[in-house]
């Protein structure tokens, strides 16, 4: 999926709230920002959007010094979620439906995402815990997944935050961990998942778990290691977590399921579904999208 | 108030919105965003956010060749006022404190900015109103304020939006007409009000109205006309409505009262007061809190 004009005033925002996280000199944030800025108008918009991230995320780190500007913030997300899971674990396995429930849990682990919104907001969080467990979720695509996931002999998880990795841990759980590979991203970028989280999610414990040797936001292809690029290839299932994957992944013809909250208008429009609500999109259906929307920006 | 590194993201949204408004060729919003990009790489943070929004938009208008992107935008919240003025009137009529109820209503009409939102929601505009009528108001600031408009043999009031000014009518019509001039902006920027919105609200009929020669989107002094900067010297109280005149004023020393809801995080931290906020300010108080921030910010 490319990347929309809508997505400049993101890019924007995010890189002061990644300078704004390593150090309070606001010479060093204008710096940054100009830089940010020269950046983004000589860019190309047909890159995905996590691709420009990944540029612009480099250019902050390098500016600051600071290897990982979000660490403090994927520790917090952390600890929150690792702090709720006992819980979650209880409404899971008093569940009626416990595995449209983890589906909905491991969608709601993504509102811990300091990417996208400013402050961690523990209510916010409860509140969406319980909406989650009330969202509508796509029948047809969950029984195309249960059928997949008993089909496939090899399976990709593609984690997304740091958090989210926690609940994600309630679906893993679910899913047959003799054939399973969970992978995070190479090096830190905004607040991704990298091994240090699945480490602290216990993940290690209960399944492989590999890196995607990219530090980019989501999962760029051409820029991750050869022995993912294996293991992607290779794999007859892929379960994606969380918008950055669908915007890098959505034009890739593999047999991927994405599992996200659709948080912005852009990926809305991409998806036609609305925002804030819970997505299981099957690759199938995401080409379509975008081969549809293709032609209709063909025909403007 | 000098520009924050937050209002850039702001700039760049609002970019997009007005290129938005006067064409769907994807390819001038492109043109457009990244020239605006450039220049705000380039850009002096010291100016106050509507002198940057004022090269942005003369920009935008030069690039798409339409002097006036936001005609739509205003014609609409002018007729959305009109149509809810009948009823504003009866309840201002009908109010145990018509004065500050007027005060309120004049800044609930701050709502109607395309300029922030990107769409009017009407019934965002009845709870508005209806929640403004509610709002905590400073009673210390309105003693000042009705002191003030009884000794000031020279009144100006400066309107803010279109829409805006016909709400404002509810608040100039309790002024002493025969000692007010109410100014507009002197061509079109963003959803300024300008001549033909100040018509729309019929306030030529009832006072004097004139324009201050700019087209920056608030009262850049250095850029009004003679006519206009003798009107300003000249006046005993001055009437400033709206974040746009605030932010170009907070630091002129004269006799003014700002009247404006706090809309963003970087006017709610300069004010000292709550994002949301209905607020009166007393230019001393403004000034006060601005010289506050510099020693703050010199401190740091």
């Amino acid at each position: 999926m490319r990347t929309y004009l809508e997505c400049i005033a993101c890019f924007v925002r995010q890189s002061l709230e990644a300078s704004q996280f390593v150090t309070d000199d606001t010479e060093i944030h204008e710096r940054v920002m100009r830089d940010v800025l020269r950046e983004l108008q000589g860019m190309d918009f047909s890159m995905s959007s996590p691709e420009m991230a990944q540029i612009i995320q480099r250019l902050i780190r390098s500016h600051t010094g600071i290897a990982d500007p979000y660490a403090t913030v994927k520790k917090q997300s952390n600890e929150i979620a690792l702090g709720l899971y006992p819980r979650l674990e209880k409404i899971v396995n008093e569940s009626k439906n416990p595995f449209v429930d983890v589906l909905r849990l491991a969608i709601a682990g993504n509102i811990i995402d300091f990417g996208v919104n400013h402050n961690i907001d523990l209510n916010l969080v409860e509140e969406t815990i319980e909406s989650a467990l009330h969202a509508p979720m796509p029948e047809t695509a969950i029984g195309e997944l249960q059928k997949e996931i008993e089909r496939a002999k090899t399976i990709l998880y593609l984690a997304d935050n740091a958090g989210e990795i926690v609940f994600d841990r309630l679906l893993i759980e679910r899913l047959p961990l003799e054939r399973l590979t969970v992978a995070v991203r190479g090096a830190p970028v905004l607040n991704d998942a990298t091994m240090p989280d699945a480490w602290v999610a216990g993940l290690p414990d209960i399944v492989e778990v590999i890196d995607n040797g990219s530090d980019a936001p989501g999962t760029f292809l051409a820029d991750c290691s050869e022995d993912f690029l294996q293991r992607f290839e290779n794999a007859d299932l892929i379960l994606a977590k969380g918008q950055g994957n669908y915007e890098t992944l959505s034009d890739v013809e593999h047999n991927i399921f994405f599992l996200l909250k659709i948080k912005c208008a852009v990926v809305a429009r991409n998806t036609g579904l609305a925002t804030g609500s819970f997505a299981l999109i099957h690759s199938n259906q995401a080409g379509a999208q975008a081969a549809e929307e293709a032609h209709a920006s063909a025909a403007l």
